[in-house]
């Protein structure tokens, strides 16, 4: 277990550092910078590549919403979710702490430091309604296309690609509306740097992408045969 | 047949969504907006994401103009056909009510809703004969990929990437002149809520995807051995 | 033969038409064109689907150099070289043809229509020998990777996105010199509807891709045991 | 050995000229440009088509820390090694002499050459300590990702795409620190053409990816059973 609970820890590093990162650093970069595609894809490929790495060591769920989803659908044991979870958060706090440290060292202040939020904190100023909407039914794809591409009748190999584009299909889609989360452990780590309304936002962040894990986890099982 | 009904169903909500989706909330977002390259990737993205995980259920058609092709082409019974195209729309019209409710959720009005045009609706101001030239044309090389990436010979479990990036290559391609359409069910979940034009030219992205599948139905299987 | 000669034409003509065409419907679009990275991955995208769907009718070459350096390498009979060149060819002045069709049908002239060129013609304006080093050289990696991903040791299935994103590659690389070749055909398609200097510089894009390839077809054996 | 070695020659030389080449030809080319999201790609891009085709060969490592992370990890004799560290900085410096005349060929002169550097000479003016943090951490995880890809349990034949969109990845991350290195032979080449202020920072790019390939090394084989 503590192997597992371990690559859980690195994984979700790599993800909140390389996704929250390249939107911190690399985004709006003057003249040649990435934008939302860029930190789009920076998502996705935290999750293809890290997937393609310790997959066969702990199942690279790296997301709270994720390890629900994959216990409600029958494909993992709710009483190891507690530990997944706490490793998951770990390495978004130890991610967020290592982004701190270089992106201050241009002696810049962090900003909103990717932080996700709704309302007046949305990019888009879109109010809670739909801020709430989007991240359930996201989440809610996002598991629907990890347990299918997880299946037993998927072709073998092949999850990390579907799953790490989709990642990337859902920022492309909703980073207008909340910055994107679909991941809890995602939005706690840059909230704990920077405080006030992205702490006080953070509740819808763990709220809907759990329900729509849990939803995904209840339907998609009804599909098969 | 009800299981596969609704994999259709939620997998072409999530080909609108998600394509519809980006191009309305993401594509010319202030400074850091994903494009219509963002959008095209987003397209193709829903399909690859979606056929790795249902492919192994329904096929994963999400396109009444797939399912004819491949009814053609001799890979799927004509007499399932129906079911398969009121699944296919109703899922785009789920979907654009999602979208609706995300779209305004920022106090705007919708627009053209990335609905399909052609001459003063077309994105360029393309007229009818280059629309439906450029429609054809692209279903038809869209069928040629999924006939060929799905035979007997082909590689088995690439297929979701062949045929999700060839709907990117295709969206890269004539998204100024149509805004893209290869699809009836896309055209026409969009359209339902904008109205007007969109629904008097609607017409055109049913029968010219249709014709250019058709057409790559009968021409592949004569191409293999 | 005859049936790998056609998919040869349609081949040739999904990679011109659709990168051609990308450059010149969407590259330039104003506020969200998709640019010469958007192009580069269209260019890309022809080939991993056309490679994907008829890979095993005809070895999907698409490409006069592609052809010759495989023959020079053993893995292609020269025999049958000379078909294969005259359906490459038509099938790229039949998509120059529908391109033309499209790309006039907003009342716009067809411009540069995405030729090749250099010196003056060049997008960056690169001399000849600039022109001449980087066809020469590109053409000859391009070869590298085709002949090394469809080496009997290489994973089977995975060279139609080896070889279709090394042209994404190339292209993200080349474009501001030559407008990227590396393929005679692609050249020769677009210079018969342009005329004039794009056909008086047309014989630098024969003759440096094909010494490209020559040269990866008599290399690369060296480096296998 | 001499294959082997001639190999990392050829895939070390693509990796800086398509890379490098990029960056210094394309990515700010004036309206269309592919920006650092482009040279993201790009870099990324010559790692996968490589690995596609010389992996059977020498293992594709192209860069002395990937090297030296296999040689801890134990997957690499350390008595090639230093074979290996040379066929890679000749490639390299082989790579730049190419792209000097390419680059050369408009008649302008060099520039950055897109060498890496800190402080004054960091793209967005990063100092010392966050370019070296940045550097250790994006090598560990890289070579994480190799050692995880590359492992016995690792599904066979993605490895390529793995390691490739990983590089793309960690680009989209870092070039604005450093303009990204995680590579000291690709740091050679161009600051030899540079020298001055390039070849005085260089240390740099050679000790802090040497740095987090050894620890990645060290810390990967604890993770698995």
């Amino acid at each position: 277990m503590n192997k597992r609970l371990a690559a859980e820890f690195f994984g979700t590093l790599w993800l909140v550092l390389g996704g929250c990162g390249s939107a911190v650093l690399a985004a709006a970069f003057p003249g040649v910078g990435i934008g939302l595609h860029g930190v789009s894809l920076a998502f996705g490929l935290t999750v293809l590549t890290m997937a393609f790495a310790i997959g066969p060591i702990s199942g690279c769920h790296l997301n709270p919403a994720v390890t629900l989803g994959l216990a409600v659908g029958g494909r993992f044991p709710f009483k190891d979710l507690a530990g997944y979870w706490v490793a998951q958060v770990l390495g978004a706090v130890a991610a967020s702490a290592i982004l701190y440290v270089i992106a201050t060292g241009d002696g810049s202040a962090i900003g909103g430091f990717a932080s996700n939020g709704f309302g007046e904190h949305s990019p888009g100023k879109y109010g809670l309604g739909a801020a709430l909407l989007t991240e359930v039914v996201m989440t809610f794809f996002f598991l629907m296309v990890i347990l299918g591409s997880t299946a037993k009748k998927a072709a073998p190999g092949f999850a990390p690609i579907a799953i790490g584009l989709c990642l990337t299909l859902i920022h492309l889609i909703s980073i207008p509306v909340t910055n994107t989360s679909v991941n809890p452990a995602r939005s706690t780590g840059p909230a704990l740097f920077v405080g006030g309304w992205a702490l006080s936002q953070l509740w819808l962040f763990w709220v809907a992408p759990l329900i729509g894990a849990a939803l995904a986890g209840f339907v998609f099982p009804k599909l098969e045969d």
